[in-house]
């Protein structure tokens, strides 16, 4: 699977090497578009635009969305919101022992939410949702995958 | 005008005074939506599921977004990305001695954006973009506003 991670940058990176465990966790067997979240000497491109430009080209490409949303990020909350308005499969990830969701999140109805209190259990989650999610998209295909606009 | 106020909330409440002044400001002549962003014991609904359809609706009801976007806010980033599919105009302030904003924001390319070095800066800016829209909202009828899609 393609997935797009979803992480803080300018909003604080003092998750930068969470960002990474979980990256390298998913890049066992699957792709992520958006590696550079968790090494930003990765990053290829430059400019604002650029980055816009290929964020919304990886959202449109991918299978599924990750994102880690302890640390507030305005580009995370952009990003998602643009997810749900191409009906992607969204999960996310944050740590309920240093900080509550947004309730534009939580309110939503259509992110599925994985709160945790420590790092060690992300990682059996992902995996349940990497097997859960090959699973549906061998059986699924696109144009039955749910669409729900804003 | 009907003005729909954007702000950190469980992001991180620093700049609630900020935000409280700027409101303080559009309520001279104009309707603060979402005053309790400056005074959160206005806020009437309780449930995460009830802020989320009141600030919905609120978005979809207002003639134009300001947000303060200094403080990293994934709701506020989801309201900016909300406030885009239903083609509003948005103007984005930032206190850029302080903070970076976001390459989805900036690279965006639909936003109209204020960063400012001193807050007294501010104010005057709003009262321009009040005069201009009020303006335009005479002149303008709401099917012939733009509309862009993400």
């Amino acid at each position: 699977m393609k997935i797009y991670f979803a992480g803080s940058i300018r909003g604080g990176r003092r998750d930068r090497d969470l960002y990474r465990r979980m990256i390298q966790h998913l890049k066992r067997n699957h792709t992520v578009l958006s590696e550079h979240i968790g090494d930003m000497t990765l990053q290829k491109v430059t400019t604002d635009e650029e980055i816009y430009r290929q964020d919304t080209a990886w959202l449109k490409e991918c299978d599924m969305v990750i994102a880690e949303c302890t640390n507030p990020s305005l580009g995370v909350g952009y990003e998602l919101a643009y997810a749900q308005t191409l009906g992607k499969r969204v999960h996310i990830f944050y740590d309920a022992s240093r900080t509550g969701l947004s309730a534009m999140l939580t309110g939503a109805g259509y992110y599925i939410i994985h709160p945790y209190r420590q790092e060690e259990e992300v990682y059996p989650v992902l995996d349940d949702i990497l097997r859960e999610n090959s699973a549906d998209l061998r059986r699924i295909s696109p144009q039955h995958a749910p669409r729900v606009a804003l």
